[in-house]
């Protein structure tokens, strides 16, 4: 069985970079800088089904993520969270969350509905995204 | 500066045990069982804030309460998060999540009060997560 990213998360993302372990996607809503990180093996549904080489690998990658992605937006608070509940497909999210945010300080996950980014906006940050990761 | 656990995770959680690199608590909450686990080094806030070798333990211990806690609980998915909106104090919830229960599909986080348990009852639940993590 070979990796296919889940066509629900296809759907709500655009591509950002591949790197060694994880395909890294800008979820489309333009309310929070989010990242989603998704494992390129197949099978995977819970954090647990890593093995040791790659949780190593998944957990550098969150950081350099989490990291670059706060530098970027300066963010107050960052999120990272592999929730699953409605899309089992292993996937990461990594949120750039600040006070008066669209959700602050609960969750963004069920908050509301998502708002697309103008084409222009998420090139923008796509490519600012490449630049700072 | 040496560690201390932050006096709200003190009063919303149990202790359960000391691992390698975290604290681990059991949230008094009877509606999910939820583990937090607190890594014991001070001045830690974003998931980026960990060096490489404490990444390395962390994202092995939360696989060993995530299996555990599933393999306790039987529970249909396993939620793993660090949001920290409203603690800083960097802590990771490992979540036993299954259709039906109080919040299926949207987070634990935010959602409702908490319900604590009755003493007998977190009593048995913190010997089993002995026995079983």
């Amino acid at each position: 069985m070979s990796f296919a990213l889940d066509p629900r998360l296809e759907r709500d993302t655009l591509p950002v970079a591949d790197w060694a372990l994880c395909c890294v996607r800008l979820m489309n809503d333009a309310r929070f800088p989010w990242l989603v990180l998704v494992p390129r093996r197949a099978g995977l549904v819970e954090w647990h089904d890593l093995d040791a080489a790659e949780r190593l690998q998944l957990a550098g990658e969150l950081a350099r993520a989490s990291e670059g992605l706060q530098g970027l937006t300066g963010a107050h608070k960052m999120n990272v969270g592999a929730l699953g509940n409605i899309v089992s497909q292993l996937h990461v999210h990594v949120v750039a969350r600040s006070p008066g945010d669209a959700a602050w300080p609960r969750p963004v996950w069920g908050s509301g509905e998502a708002v697309p980014y103008e084409p222009a906006a998420s090139n923008a940050l796509v490519a600012s995204l490449h630049a700072t990761l």
